[in-house]
């Protein structure tokens, strides 16, 4: 099926993200042997029932000897930890990824960790659900996907080559970045939604005079668009807002600032401004149908098959202007 | 097929939730007549073309005359001039109502300018969908819809009953609130959504180093979630927060507050604060799950079958702690 197979492939971490990647592996032919490793007993229990491997360890040392692959799936505050783990058992010449959410912070605590004969790639596949642990993950997770690479200088061609292949046959659509740039985008398209989903999430538990009850029942009316951000893994999110701090707390400024001023609009009733703002964003939602990434049907377009054309970053499509 | 039926019923307005009601009510066969009446002859046009209807006007006075209900579905700024425009033509006993998603100003509008003779009985379908005008309407928009009634104090019971019986045939849950109440509940689970929606677009939308491109492509990370909020109808939700200004900026105030105290999280590494906040909004989802508002597939459960038993507030459910 595939032209990519590995001897080897270790997954460190088994959650949504970890048991995804071990049913694509399976499924594609993608992997001689899988191991797994993971630091709860529980979770490696899980796995093991699920049968997404081939050996089972907490050692994360153990999992990655004579791997050709290691793709580490931890909440990012993990990364230094396990790379140190990994360091002395790495096969010469292996290729050593992961699937964190932010990216100069991962690179920051692997990179003096790990040795010189190994390529370390890092790798961030957009995709994923409100769900979390080994139950969650489904093959499909990474199909039509973007999977955001960001190479260090002096990164072999050859290894980032087949990385490259290993995603494409996951399913995944392949976007390389600098590390700085990947965690801006990201702070804006991912992290600030999500924080904003737990913020509004806070607020309205915290009404004296509204029962959850209420929000509840009515969140019909735009509030549930919100939930399924805010019921994403705690102890992920916790670790992206501390590794990404900067570029979040310089979105959550820019938000916070045009929110003032739009708060301004609505006590001194300025309708023309309401108006304009937004009417400006119909306009952006409009092109996020056209691209493909949202559909009519609310299925959140994962049903629908992608056009992939359309689907590729169009430089000449630019901002639009107030 | 239904025990309620009226002989004439006037629609002002016939955007999403017009042209929807047009469309039940055929369906329902719950009017002998439907009159039509539309400021823009384009949209009157396009509602002639639908058929929506059995007579249409651009005279609000006109297309009340005889009718025994009227559903005034305009945005909320309208109210007021469509009352003038219809109260000295309204039959004697005749039922007005509206749709508005803000009440307390809808009725300091139209109570005023309504004769005692007809009963005016304030409403709010919670249903609708990002799109707008008299061909995004559809007859199952109400199934299974929450629709609140904020009767003011004196409403004759029979009218009462009539209208309960009306939206009940429509598809829809009826609840009944104190008008400042639903303005507050609304402006928690929808406008503040909305408001928050509309504002990161265009937060986002204002970048210089991230383009409108990377935003879209890059959106299923979180963002996309908030796009069809930010995509209604801009004329609506300009009026919604002109005229629900007050309950709106009570939230408004809470959420920037919040807000500031997790971005002051972030900024000092206060781990501990954000994976607590987390796990909070997570049960929060759970519990929305739970009462069938929301269903895992992603279709905002309107494919689902609705447990109405379930989702019925219960009183019990209290407010989680922090």
């Amino acid at each position: 099926m595939s032209d990519i197979k590995f001897d080897k492939i270790a997954l460190i971490g088994i959650g949504l993200i970890g048991s995804s990647l071990a049913r694509v592996i399976r499924e594609k032919n993608l992997a001689g042997h899988i191991s797994i490793a993971t630091r709860s007993e529980k979770t490696l229990y899980e796995a093991r029932e699920l049968v997404l491997g081939d050996s089972y360890t907490v050692n994360n040392a153990e999992a990655v000897k004579d791997a050709d692959l290691v793709i580490i799936s931890v909440p990012v505050g993990g990364s230094g930890a396990v790379a140190r783990d990994i360091a002395h058992s790495l096969k010469s010449g292996a290729i050593v990824t992961d699937v964190g959410s932010t990216k100069a912070s991962v690179i920051a605590q692997m990179q003096p960790e790990l040795p010189d004969y190994v390529h370390f790639i890092p790798g961030h596949p957009i995709a994923g659900t409100e769900f979390s642990g080994p139950r969650a993950g489904f093959s499909e997770l990474f199909t039509n996907r973007w999977c955001i690479l960001t190479p260090i200088p002096g990164t072999d061609k050859k290894a980032l080559e087949q990385l490259n292949a290993f995603w494409t046959t996951c399913g995944s659509k392949i976007d390389q970045m600098d590390p700085a740039h990947h965690d801006l985008v990201l702070a804006m398209v991912s992290h600030l939604p999500h924080i904003i989903a737990y913020n509004i999430l806070g607020t309205a538990n915290d009404l004296e005079k509204i029962t959850n009850s209420q929000v509840i029942v009515y969140s019909a009316s735009g509030f549930r668009d919100f939930t399924r951000l805010a019921a994403s893994d705690p102890a992920m999110w916790r670790d992206v807002c501390l590794h990404n701090r900067d570029a979040i707390l310089e979105m959550l400024g820019r938000f916070s600032e045009d929110l003032a001023s739009l708060q301004r609009a609505i006590r001194w009733k300025d309708g023309n401004a309401l108006f304009e703002l937004f009417t400006r964003t119909r306009a952006i939602r409009h092109d996020i149908i056209e691209v493909g990434k949202e559909v009519n049907t609310s299925d959140f377009g994962r049903q629908t098959v992608i056009n992939e054309k359309k689907d590729t970053p169009d430089p000449k499509h630019g901002k639009y202007k107030r």
